[in-house]
């Protein structure tokens, strides 16, 4: 387990690059990102690999095959965190992506593995998610280039080389280790989780608009408080989740201004994120919502918009190379127990161009995007040794 | 109604005098109430006003009585803002004032008339508010001196003479004109509104503590969301505010966090606001609605916890001073609507030490702390002419 304490070292150590001091928040090109980038280059370089960084900022490390013509095997996961992160959601991906190519040392496969190191996953400093790797499929629109070029350039990158981050050429596939982010594996005493599918999700921008008004003069029937409103819709969305079947919504950024305690709110804006695998399901979910906001809007005297900023479809996992994987857990004596995942994931984004497959380490308490986010050696271990297995097998498969 | 326009075109003149440009934001003693000040002592000298300005920034007129001994009646508001105010909050009360004794030239009463604009009552410079009547009944303490000296140095005046700014010597009581700051006249197609009692106030930090996690992976079974509980609790304090008589509870602010689309909020901070003009209903109110917030929390695995800021008893108007403005405001030809104010003033600081009686005039659209914070000219007419027959009122009682 010696190379599991250096994993979660590692990941403690790239924690320490943050945006804010005292807490880990790390968004797109930020500054802190730069220090993420130096110490991991420094150890892809001693796996063997040569690195650049792309477009988009991407960090990727080339462990070349046997042959130059071989075809690409991609591992990756993200290096952005959400703010007051914990220190493995992402990072932990791809530090044992690291460690794993570093046990392979002298070793050439009929494959090449590229390491991707992802810039942007969480969406936290444009509102728009996996910009990374978006940008591995091809799939970043002008409209992006140009929200996102301001830092590109401030990070030293240049935003028309973006269509050169794509990946060409034959690949076998994407694979991707990530904590489960959530109670299930711990509550089954497992310590690692091969995922079918990543749940669809959708996320809106919503907006209640009264008046603001003196707290102590305006009489409570003459009110049109919008913050009431959205305590009232907030409501809704949890028990129409907790209704539902394996589904989740949540409300979890609310912004009322002006903010004061003696002045009613006349504005409050808030975030909607509804998830479910069923994309039927999910779409019926957030138009009922929308649709009770604007009911309570009307009865309130309050006006209601919104705006859909993420309609992602769920997304199955490739089932052969998700054979591989469950073969690979089994190999190492592990339970294959297969899970959906309610976060989104790069390897949703990657499923769309190339085979994807994804394996989940058990996150203790389930706590994760929060400081005391953690991981236990032992899983981290079994996982390193799943990726061994998993190599193995692919290297038999297509030797 | 010519002295009626003078008086608006007076509270537009005094505007142009802001800390801001583009907005009106005067506060405690800045380099914009000099302006102020300046344009006030004209006008009161105008009118036979002897003209001073206390150590606290206080502008006060003295028009003389019959008599070298004759009592006194005083008139105030105040005349520092909001941030981006209206017009004619305190400003209103100040300028009427002086317009009625300058309708009084040549009249001598056996009572002397002092007209204060007071120099601080928002609170918004140090966060706390009212020092200005304070001085006048001698409610300052020696840290709000050592808060504010600066402040009054840098004006030129000296802070070791505010004790100097209390009033002494036989007093009839004070008399404040203020807008309403609220729908009520409006509703009830009133011009003016005889103020019965300043309704007293609670204000409470108060904060639910949950666990922050991950939007997408943890069931709704197993959160422990700060936001859901708030909203649950926002929800109970507009139905217990509604339910109750006369009374007005607010949450205006609410600092969720961390604040971020697809994380469960673990913390959500709120102020709470509660009014009445009978305090033991109000503290009852806030004990209901802090109990009903344990309750939330013990419910869903929060914690709660709350901090009182503010509890500021109800403040009776004098019951004959009342009512003389009462008579006057029939006098005229209007109707005494007797009501509560939600809003603090000067009058309830005033009221600690003489007879008090407060005259609202109807706030168009129920606007105020607002740039489109208006007043109407038959309005102040009309309170103008409450004033005249309230002085002969007095003058008649009194002579």
């Amino acid at each position: 387990v010696r190379p599991a304490f250096q994993i979660v070292e590692r990941c403690r150590k790239l924690a320490a690059h943050t945006d804010e001091p005292g807490f880990i928040t790390r968004t797109f090109l930020s500054d802190a990102m730069r220090g993420v980038h130096a110490d991991l280059r420094t150890w892809m370089q001693h796996a063997g690999m040569t690195v650049s960084i792309d477009a988009v900022g991407n960090i990727r490390g080339y462990y070349a095959g046997a042959t130059a013509d071989a075809p690409r095997l991609i591992i990756g996961s993200h290096l952005d965190t959400v703010p007051h992160a914990g220190a493995f959601d992402g990072i932990l991906g791809v530090v044992l992506g690291v460690e794993l190519v570093e046990l392979l040392i002298g070793r050439r496969f009929h494959f090449a593995i590229e390491m991707v190191g992802f810039s942007e996953e969480e969406g936290v400093r444009f509102g728009v998610p996996f910009i990374g790797s978006r940008a591995l499929i091809g799939d970043i629109d002008g409209t992006l280039a140009v929200l996102a070029g301001d830092a590109i350039r401030a990070y030293g990158l240049d935003p028309a080389k973006i269509p050169d981050a794509r990946v060409t050429g034959p690949t076998l596939g994407y694979l991707e280790f990530h904590i489960e982010q959530g109670p299930v594996l711990e509550s089954l005493n497992l310590s690692l989780g091969v995922v079918t599918a990543i749940a669809g999700q959708s996320r809106c921008d919503v907006r209640f608009e009264g008046h603001a008004n003196h707290a102590g003069t305006m009489p409570m029937n003459l009110r049109h408080d919008a913050l009431a409103g959205a305590a009232e819709w907030i409501g809704a969305v949890e028990r129409e989740a907790v209704a539902g079947r394996d589904l989740v919504a949540t409300v979890g950024r609310i912004d009322a201004r002006p903010g004061a305690g003696n002045v009613i709110a006349g504005s409050a804006a808030m975030s909607l994120d509804v998830r479910h695998v069923d994309d039927a399901i999910r779409t019926g979910v957030v138009a009922r919502l929308l649709d009770c906001a604007r009911q309570i809007a009307a009865r309130r005297g309050l006006t209601f918009t919104s705006e859909l900023r993420l309609d992602q479809p769920a997304a199955p996992m490739d089932a052969g190379l998700t054979e591989v994987l469950a073969q690979a857990v089994r190999a190492g004596g592990h339970s294959d127990h297969r899970m959906a995942s309610g976060a989104g994931h790069d390897a949703m984004i990657m499923a769309k161009q190339m085979p994807a497959a994804m394996l989940f380490l058990r996150s203790p308490g389930g706590i994760s995007h929060h400081p005391d986010e953690s991981v236990l050696a032992q899983d981290v271990a079994a996982a390193l040794e799943t990726g061994v297995h998993f190599l193995e097998q692919l290297e038999r498969t297509h030797g």
